[in-house]
């Protein structure tokens, strides 16, 4: 085993931290330790806080690392948030920001760089879920920010994803993508103190209560679903969604209030994926689109030292006009399976 | 040659949208079409035009097809934006839109579905962008909205690529993305009527001239030249950068107003970009990229039809954890190569 994948096991902070910067700068290293972590993983519940600017995701993040605390269980945080007040050096790459908790050696928090794109975010942000997992985090709480797909792709590395709204954001519920609709487990409304809250409410109870004819058409509009369409994957998938309604729970982050309501609904979700037959055909197709992510990658990776000079002459000869593109990726595939 | 292929060398309009519906389905017909269109392609001159909504693109669009048509040119629009008029109907998938020059039929515009991710939207409007230019297109406009990281790849498709913003729209200069500004050949002040105009054009300027230095942290933040930077190509990039500055060009689309001037400076950025050596390299990488994202997209599609059965028993391998994921993927990529 290698000796930062025991000392993680133990519990070592440093080591723990040495790891995760092995997986931002894609050593090699990082993989032979993950290898060794992964049959320690699948303890820690893996919460996705995902929200617009404004919305008072962090204030909320803050609030729920507490309350784990005073349970006494051990809390990881991911902020994959550039503007999250955690990660105001998220653009230097390795810092380590505490907040409040930074005193308390049961928080350990991890900014990460938005870099990366092509499901580079997620593959790391699932790396690093994992090593917290096996450092002995109990929870571990991925915060993104709830833009662009990169973002949308992370909450796919949560068990359970909460999508925090603020009244008076001009992000109402009509405004709000559809891609964060469907990936909500549950939903916060923040600021609840607000003029606008319950209007809020109303129009999530009345987006959810649409269900399956929206996330249909939201799924073919983005387009994510028009292939599994397909074989019927579509159906299923607005099937299994009626067997869990995302509850809405109002809270005032900044003044502690609904907290506690709050991780009561998210560990119901916790307790659904876990334990229900769906819960597990979730994990399960989660898990299998993982691997078709990481393989993707992983043929791209080996096919450009296998090809190397090969693939330059098939970009010349394209722009040469002497083969076309579509034949010349053709050549490289047949070239890359025929090369040892 | 297939049928469809030397019907749209002819200019048949049918032929040419039959042609995209089978690119649009990912029908093995359109790889062959593809592969005979391609030595005819490379005459057009391929604009992109993005912007946010409420910017007024896509009357700018109008305008400049307007523009083009009275210079007797012939005319392709692919709009990927779902909110463009063009597109009402872009969630239908097939519908070719027509606007008031519907009875034109030196203006063929297809929109285009936002569908797919992982690169599937940029590499079909590649291959749709073929299909016109091959078809008889002087000039292929590809509108798409500034949003999203899937939308910006598609602006490298094409070989001068506008940026239109509007005063007083809350996406004044510093909220305006790093990769918008990154993509932008061309800014248009649109609705240059309005109070704030010169303010965004003063906006525009200074990012401008503080130039390579936003440049490299915006690409630093974004991720996107992480990798390069290890082998000095942000420096090129940068250096790059500062053989063509971006003209920003005043207009009111509404009125028509500005639209020559835009047009004079695009032609400009054209000419750069296919004269001059820097333009060249350019394209040259562009090319590079596409194929490097082709081959990606066969290699998987390869290999999932190729291991079959093994790729979901590592899936099971790896949730029972007698397996974990990264040596399950190593074993995947090895069967793939070593199978025929």
């Amino acid at each position: 085993m290698h000796h930062l994948a025991e000392r993680i096991l133990k519990g070592e902070v440093r080591a723990t931290a040495r790891a995760m910067r092995l997986v931002d700068d894609r050593m090699p290293d990082a993989t032979t330790v993950l290898k060794d972590l992964f049959p320690h993983t699948g303890k820690a519940w893996v919460l996705g806080v995902t929200g617009n600017p404004g919305s008072g995701k962090s204030t909320l993040c803050d609030r729920l690392i507490e309350h784990f605390r005073k349970q006494n269980k051990r809390v990881g945080v991911i902020a994959v948030d550039p503007s999250s007040p955690y990660s105001g050096g998220a653009i230097l790459g390795d810092r380590i920001r505490m907040t409040r908790h930074a005193t308390d050696d049961g928080v350990f928090i991890r900014s990460v760089a938005t870099r990366g794109h092509l499901g580079g975010l997620s593959r790391s942000a699932r790396d690093l879920v994992r090593i917290l997992d096996a450092h002995g985090s109990d929870v571990v709480i991925v915060e993104t920010v709830g833009v662009g797909q990169d973002e949308l792709e992370i909450t796919r590395t949560a068990h359970t994803t909460l999508v925090v709204m603020a009244p008076g954001l001009g992000d109402d519920v009509q405004a709000i993508k559809a891609g964060l609709m469907e990936c909500a487990d549950a939903f916060a409304v923040n600021k609840a103190d607000r003029e606008g809250a319950d209007a809020t409410v109303r129009d999530l109870q009345l987006m959810i209560a649409l269900g399956s004819e929206t996330m249909i058409a939201a799924g073919k509009q983005r387009g994510h679903a028009v292939h599994s369409e397909q074989d019927g994957t579509v159906e299923n998938a607005s099937r299994s969604r009626t067997m869990w309604t995302p509850p809405i729970v109002k809270c005032v982050a900044l003044r502690g209030e609904g907290i506690a309501e709050l991780v009561t609904e998210l560990e119901k979700h916790h307790a659904w994926v876990t334990t229900t037959e769906e819960g597990r055909a979730r994990r399960h197709a989660r898990l299998a689109e993982e691997l078709r992510e990481t393989l993707r990658e992983a043929l791209i990776d080996a096919a450009t030292e296998n090809l190397g000079p090969a693939i330059d002459e098939a970009v010349r000869a394209v722009e040469d006009k002497t083969r076309d593109p579509y034949s010349a990726t053709e050549d490289l595939v047949a070239k890359f399976r025929s090369t040892k």
